[in-house]
């Protein structure tokens, strides 16, 4: 009888998503960071969905700041919908507590989240709350709609061969702090579909030795990794920039021909944000081999 | 410092909902079965949210089967749209699970909740995996998208002085199995909404005495209650009635005037389901005292 622990999280949810009615013609594969509804299709808007849980002892600490925790729980939603192209809409927050927590903690971790949505948008349209048994671990569970314009949905899975791959800021060092307080990158994702639209993008969140394989098979490609080219945060190794995970930054892939005015731009128009190019979309079947790094929910190697 | 278990849940939720951005004019409170999101103000649809979470040792013990734990958490959601007049229509599934959990008991849990999106419609738009420390309580947290058409929204908050208030099937007993196999009224809503529109309506999870003042407070009125009409589960008192809460039944209120035509009218359309009038609101201030029963997740009053 297998467990969780023996398969892992992507082994985990192939198993799974068979098991339930699908969309029969989904516009983003059971994989992308958001889940994309046509609801109305005479509209140039379409709807985002998505969902995400942080865990005490899993995403945080029972000692970190509960702002700090709230902006987290909502960033890294805020985070998916940037790396579709969109804007976040209608937050629904489910706790999951030990009767035993404070208040206080509680109120703070709203606070962090309405920081969070007065930053970057998004309201507060409803939620649940329940207990959890004394001593199990807080759950925090948020869903939210989105919106993008039809013409500026990037997915994963439309990268070509042949395109460059670019990451935004620094990888690796995130249980350093940068987990709790990171900037998702909302603006700079909704400048790149306004001006130089990624063929593919995903937000980091496993690590990029994790996610850039994900990006490259939904693409139905394979990948290079100049890993010497990696921008490491300061301090960090280029095993932690590919398996630390929780970078919340951008991976994309751009058509080679528009590369180098990209970065022009870029450098001009976000100077203090690095950008930088890691690597190259590659045909199936030629990737580099990455060591199997990257964070896993269920499934450690030894 | 006051802790969870020192205010109750709706005390909790009054203090959080203040704490974040929140639409200017929503069309549901806070407090509704569901948020209702004018999506397209051009559609005769609205868009509705829904998120709730199961919880081992709270809402299933760990020997539950899985099937019925799948099914559970999928129904709570379906019977929420219910309530509202609505249809379940794109759902996400967020699991946080101990690493050592069979991955057969997962794919059951997806099984039961596939099981219920095959009856009531409904498909699965995505959803997110992650792990909790071994020994923690597993967390099962669905957020759903739901339609209703614009004329058939019904509230809580809209029910009138002198409507009566009925509620379908029978209460009390819920832990001798039917929180696991209940089934949510939607075919029920759908009828009532098309053919006999409650002013209010709501469904019974936290049991009547807590969610009967709850929709009389929210359409700004009191209550009167029939106890000794209730229509009690087999075995079942009176008490148990009101505050076992897990019916997953409809309560609302009808103007008196089409009570008489919608009874016999249901008896036809559903002979197998009893309707029974239970009561009456009043004037806001008359309400009779149900003595607190009713689940709360955190205050057990001594």
């Amino acid at each position: 009888m297998k467990r969780l622990g023996d398969i892992g999280e992507d082994a985990l949810i192939a198993r799974l998503v068979g098991l339930v009615p699908r969309d029969a013609c989904p516009l983003a594969g059971p994989g992308d960071d958001c889940a994309v509804i046509d609801l109305f299709p005479e509209s140039a808007r379409l709807l985002l969905l998505k969902t995400d849980g942080l865990v005490e002892r899993v995403h945080y600490l029972a000692d970190a700041p509960a702002r700090s925790v709230g902006w987290k729980a909502a960033a890294r939603v805020v985070s998916d919908f940037a790396a579709m192209g969109g804007h976040p809409e209608h937050f629904l927050i489910t706790l999951a507590l030990p009767p035993e927590t404070l208040v206080t903690w509680v109120e703070d971790v709203y606070r962090g989240i309405g920081g969070c949505l007065e930053k970057f948008g998004g309201t507060l349209a409803g939620g649940e709350t329940s207990s959890v048994p004394v001593g199990s671990a807080a759950v925090i569970s948020i869903a939210a709609t989105g919106r993008v314009e039809r013409e500026q949905l990037v997915l994963r899975s439309t990268g070509h061969v042949g395109d460059l791959l670019f990451v935004t800021g620094r990888l690796g060092g995130s249980l350093g702090g940068k987990h709790l307080n990171f900037i998702p990158r909302l603006r700079e994702a909704a400048w790149l579909v306004t001006h130089y639209k990624p063929t593919a993008m995903m937000d980091l969140s496993d690590g990029l030795a994790k996610d850039l394989p994900r990006l490259a098979a939904a693409s139905c490609c394979g990948f290079r990794l100049d890993e010497s080219a990696l921008p490491l945060t300061v301090g960090c190794t280029i095993a932690q920039a590919l398996g630390d995970g929780e970078d919340f930054e951008l991976l994309f892939s751009i058509c080679p021909t528009r590369a180098a005015d990209l970065y022009s731009d870029w450098v001009r128009v976000f100077p203090d944000l690095p950008l930088t190019r890691v690597g190259i979309l590659v045909e199936e079947g030629h990737s580099d081999d990455l060591g199997g790094a990257g964070w896993d929910h269920f499934f450690r190697p030894c």
